[in-house]
């Protein structure tokens, strides 16, 4: 008889949930809140099915008035959740109306966002009702405190009105409570555990898919060409940013009045600069988007942008654990900040790894079974991978995100080729979508949470030094890095272009994320406050501006059409060529061959589609950019890491984790030929050479992602306007070589 | 200055999170828990990467001591996960495995179920030693007790040891405490409130993805046309079926030792009737696929198992509401038992309503929009409006499992076919991959929760009672209906298919999920270990016996090769020829038309597909089979219930809410001619009626999803074995006719 249990239905997280007399009771303190504007809500939604059924309860009992309480919380929660779902439908229609308009002076992260401020102001102001009770408690008996730890549970014996229970026929039940944290300000009248989403459901459930669909999508040749440029600048760059918005903030703020002062430690102000310095991978794509960028500094920006949330989520940790674990005093102590700077390297290096690891494990997987016979077997596969890659970073204690980052990375450069056409299409989609209903999620309750979100503090003079701050954050990114570009890039970045750079670095989700992750102090309150303003700002003012300041830097947006469509045919002519002998690589999208064999089929292109954009298009070279160069140029004009990750790439790690060639049996010394051959498949040593190097020369004239959309858009006969990028790199090639 | 809350960071729902030693003070009871295992899973996974960093924590205050507790329980949390995570990515690898080497003695479901087990046993016997401490608190002061609930939250004094905080001098802290549930049995040393998935979890997560997708994948027309049998069958069948079990184990537990006998009311039996009955449609599904059985009957029995879960909720709902609020003694009361009787009616039709209507909305907004234009849009507001379709329901104290079956059933019939082809493709792929995800959850978890589920009662004679009723209300669930089909049925269905459809009625996830869902009584805790095991013993034993039986019974299984590639050809060329005129409805899945304009090419495709199967594809007509007659016989042989919603859905419904001629200018009265040009787009204008036709004909010639499947995987260059289904009714009409 192992009942000694609390009965599961009557669970409640969220215990705003009745509607109740305040009583004058001098240990009950009642709230009121939330509640009416659900009602409101309802109506406002104004779907006349919403019969609300009475419960037809005859509550006599305590049970029966628990249970109540209990079916009610689940209303209460789904209608919660409801208003969401609404809302994001609402938002996937505006988008739509905007798109279908060519309306482009509001940005459709920026639509969400506003669409969030709209609710929450109708959540905020159209009434509260919602009664939470509580009551002191004390120990029974003599309380012995033996333990550094408050218990997990109380047990709390109550007097219940007893009219038809026949059970237990005293009059006195037992209830378990459990353990929620600690109550800051006791006097205060207000206590509200969860009038909004746990901070935690975005760190577990909002952001992974949002990273792995950033890494997945990510451009990865020219990611790992650029890898060394690009991981110097995501890493020293943020960092620097935020050491200096730390400092600065932390010297602009001792010079406020005295309260703000005293509760900001320079460790504050320091998890500040880090929250704030990451910029939006999102909008940064988007606005480049329009930019119809070169895909060299494309890919470095963006990869930068992607990877920098990586460090931020990390620094930020170290930085937390410095304050918690390893300094007494909160100053600066030798010892500590080595630790925490050993930290941070060690997370970051072993999510990385994690995450590297568990894709060329799924690679393995999906090249040495035949599971790509069933794609749905695959698809599954695949996503649980990936997915338990997230779980097993943070069981260990590390960062889920970050693995998560590299886990796609992994998945897109290596799993994605032993896929089967399906199994593409389908986690392409998958993510595609999740990606998008995460992000508009996020940005809609960024707007919603400026209302509804109860631990805003607003401070006028703080909130302007975090925006001059986090400008400056953005420039000491973007000028310096730009004049260091530009000392080994033939053709330079225009200043112009350098302000448009400036312009696009749009705070999002991971900033957000991070402020809302703690906000038990008043300093951390100021800086989720300060935070939500400067995502709002930035994502609805920065991103709908941008495409009047494109035009006011007199940067040419896109290429002309016949430029376009030139191009557009070139490709598709040589994918279709290449379509009949090898089908399961026809689908550009993804599609990459790293090192030496590259670059031949791009030479191809860029010289017979366009004559003018010959030169230029062969230009961005040196350190950082030497993409776009052939064959001929190759060897001596890549950087020294990509050009060595190039070659251990193709010889090792591709023919090992994937089906191309040359096999490991090629690539491995003699002695290692029995190994080399259980590790390479019939399928590898069945196809031909030149059908290989097609594969290769295919990978490379499908110069990104987008041009694969392209493509596939054109084949699956879908519409206008959501094919772009195509030939964005000539409109930038010609911006450059212009100066 | 607004915290006077509770620190979201030091939130916990999982409260069995430290190893600690067992100490002596009389009021704090431990437990030991489920943590040496996690250990010991963390090596059994075998991955070294788990590099188990050792929190750098000086812990020398409270707060620290709380914070690693949070990080050690968001580790557990994560890893308890991850643990289904790899479970789920072993079973599917082992699910390829078994199909690749075509194992036939286990099915796949069958598989998840002895993984959980496995997996399950380890987790109980590996030692579990997590640490729940407790203490037994009373009001502060004089306790007030003016309300019949017990309050929301308790704040609770504790003294902390302070060593270097600084900000709180005094040494006590406020812990605020979340009301959890009732203990019932105090004296027991033991309570484990999450060792487990919480219940709720399997209703608002893992079954809406199922049932939407049973809807959603329902074959719509044999649906319809079988309408009235399904819903008679499905509402009075498992009714039948679930009082029947109800009063024979009643009867049964009466005669059994009086300990088990004084825990049971008729209420009890009769809730453990109503979980019993439905049989899983899955399995179902997949045997059929093996038998490729005749549509009809494959669409009948389909819609019944899909429908009688829907019932068997509603069902326990209105009992549990019977027990709960209506009757004040138990027993049996006309109005308590007409009250929950309207109960019942009322919530399914109204959650069949608010299914339907979002399902409608859905397809009015993909009509009226040009949102098809961007395909990702469509697919989020698809998801969107699915989902809220869910939560509308449960918001408004309906079942959401019910509404969203209907939803999906009317986003099958009505907005798919407003989808661009990019959408459909990824609404069916997702939903496909969630729902196969989600089946082997549940399975994997009825496995695992044999051994880890605290609440498990085991009693023999209960469980031998509670499996010979299972049996028997399966027997009459299918003899009787079959007596009654048989009646107007011209080809008879055989003994030996009565006998196959007896054996086939596997329970599944909504028996589990309803009986997992309240396990506070002994009651109820004797039926959750009888009903998983009449799940694992009829997922296991009957679902791997079922193609020994198959041979047994002698029903054929299978087409042989030829007729089915000739099938397929034909199908295929019909449908290229189609795919030129009409590009979005080439793909045949989920297409399908009603009513008067059917059949034509029905009747084409069978008479000119296979000399020896005309005949027999004729057959199966009568009340409850008039599927494949064609235009020329069809009004008088179709049961009128079908006619008149078939009527009406051509007329009204199909051009309302798709793109689909006759217009409903030509439908509705000619006084309406305004609302109706309001109401039809000029796509519907401008398709000529010829190609309508074509569309029509093309949606009957697609027998089902399995051909549209298989029209798909053959475009899309996939392999053989997942393409299913193709001529299955021949088969199965070749059985019923040789009786």
């Amino acid at each position: 008889m192992s009942h000694g249990d609390v009965d599961p239905e009557l669970e409640m997280t969220s215990p705003h949930w009745m509607h109740r007399e305040a009583e004058s009771c001098p240990r009950m303190h009642t709230i009121w809140r939330l509640e009416r504007w659900r009602s409101s809500m309802l109506l406002l939604i104004g779907l006349a099915l919403c019969v609300l059924r009475a419960p037809g309860c005859s509550a006599t009992d305590t049970d029966i008035a628990l249970d109540a309480k209990a079916t009610l919380n689940h209303r209460i929660q789904s209608l919660d959740l409801l208003v969401f779902v609404f809302l994001l439908a609402l938002t996937v229609l505006t988008i739509w109306l905007f798109k279908h308009h060519r309306v482009s002076w509001l940005h459709e992260t920026g639509l969400a966002v506003i669409y969030g401020l709209i609710v929450g102001a109708i959540i905020r102001y159209a009434g509260t009702s919602a009664t939470l009770v509580h009551m002191q408690v004390e120990p029974q008996g003599v309380p012995t405190y033996s333990d550094k730890l408050p218990p997990d549970t109380l047990w709390f014996r109550y007097p219940v009105n007893q009219t038809n229970s026949t059970k237990l026929p005293e009059g006195i039940k037992t209830y378990a409570y459990v353990f929620r944290g600690q109550v800051h300000d006791v006097d205060e009248n207000e206590i509200d555990l969860k009038a909004t989403f746990d901070p935690e459901v975005f760190f577990n459930i909002i952001l992974p898919p949002i990273i792995f669909y950033a890494g997945y999508s990510l451009k990865k040749k020219y990611f790992f060409r650029n890898l060394g440029a690009i991981l110097t600048f995501a890493i020293v760059g943020t960092t620097l940013s935020a050491f200096l918005i730390g400092g600065f903030m932390y010297g602009c703020v001792k010079l406020m009045p005295n309260y703000l002062s005293s509760s900001f430690s320079f460790l504050d102000t320091l998890y500040f600069g880090a929250l704030i310095s990451p910029t939006d991978p999102l909008t940064i794509l988007a606005i480049f988007n329009d930019l119809r960028v070169d895909v060299n500094l494309y890919a470095l920006v963006l990869g930068e942008s992607v990877l920098n949330d990586a460090v931020a989520i990390v620094l930020s940790g170290a930085i937390q654990n410095y304050g918690e674990h390893y300094s007494d005093t909160g100053e600066f102590e030798t010892t500590a900040f080595l630790r925490s700077l050993s930290d941070f390297f060690s997370i970051f290096l072993l999510s990385l790894m994690i995450g590297a690891a568990m894709g060329c494990l799924t690679a393995l997987m999906t090249k040495f079974t035949r599971v790509r016979d069933f794609p749905l077997l695959e698809s599954a596969l695949f996503v649980l991978m990936s997915y338990s890659t997230f779980l097993l970073a943070e069981a260990t204690e590390l960062t889920g995100v970050v693995a998560v980052l590299f886990c796609g990375i992994c998945q897109a450069h290596y799993t994605y080729n032993n896929l089967s056409e399906d199994s593409r299409q389908r986690t392409k989609q998958i993510f595609e979508l999740l990606n998008f209903l995460a992000e508009n999620f996020i940005f809609s309750y960024i707007g919603v949470s400026m209302f509804t979100f109860p631990k805003h503090h607003f401070d006028a003079g703080f909130i302007i030094t975090a925006f001059i701050c986090a400008a400056i954050g953005r420039a000491v990114n973007v000028y310096p890095l730009s004049w260091l570009l530009n000392i080994r890039r033939k053709p330079k970045i225009s200043s112009n272009f350098q302000h448009m750079l400036f312009f696009a670095g749009l705070r999002g989700a991971m900033s957000f994320a991070l402020a809302i992750r703690n906000t038990v102090s008043d300093a951390r309150q100021t800086m989720l406050t300060a935070t939500s303003l400067i995502v709002i700002f930035t994502v609805v003012i920065q991103g709908g501006a941008a495409n009047f300041l494109l035009n006011w830097l007199k940067i040419p947006v896109g290429v002309d059409d016949e430029t376009e469509q030139l191009n557009n045919y070139q490709v598709h002519s040589v994918y279709n060529s290449m379509d009949n002998s090898h089908p399961q690589t026809s689908d550009g999208y993804l599609q990459d061959v790293e090192g030496g064999g590259v670059g031949r089929g791009k030479v191809r292109l860029s010289g017979g589609t366009d004559s003018n954009l010959d030169t230029s298009v062969d230009g961005p070279n040196g350190s950082l950019g030497g993409a776009s160069s052939g064959r001929r140029r190759n060897s001596h004009e890549k950087a020294i890491l990509a050009r060595i990750w190039g070659n251990f790439d193709t010889k090792y790690m591709k023919p090992l984790l994937t089906h191309s060639r040359p096999t490991l049996l090629e690539t491995l010394p003699v002695c290692c030929n029995p190994i080399a051959r259980l590790l390479t498949t019939t399928q590898q040593l069945t196809q031909d050479g030149s059908e290989f190097r097609r594969v290769d020369s295919d990978s490379d004239i499908c110069i990104d992602n987008d041009t694969g959309n392209g493509l596939s858009q054109d084949a699956t006969g879908a519409v206008p306007g959501s094919g772009v990028g195509v030939g964005r790199r000539n409109s930038l090639s010609r911006i450059l070589t212009r100066d």
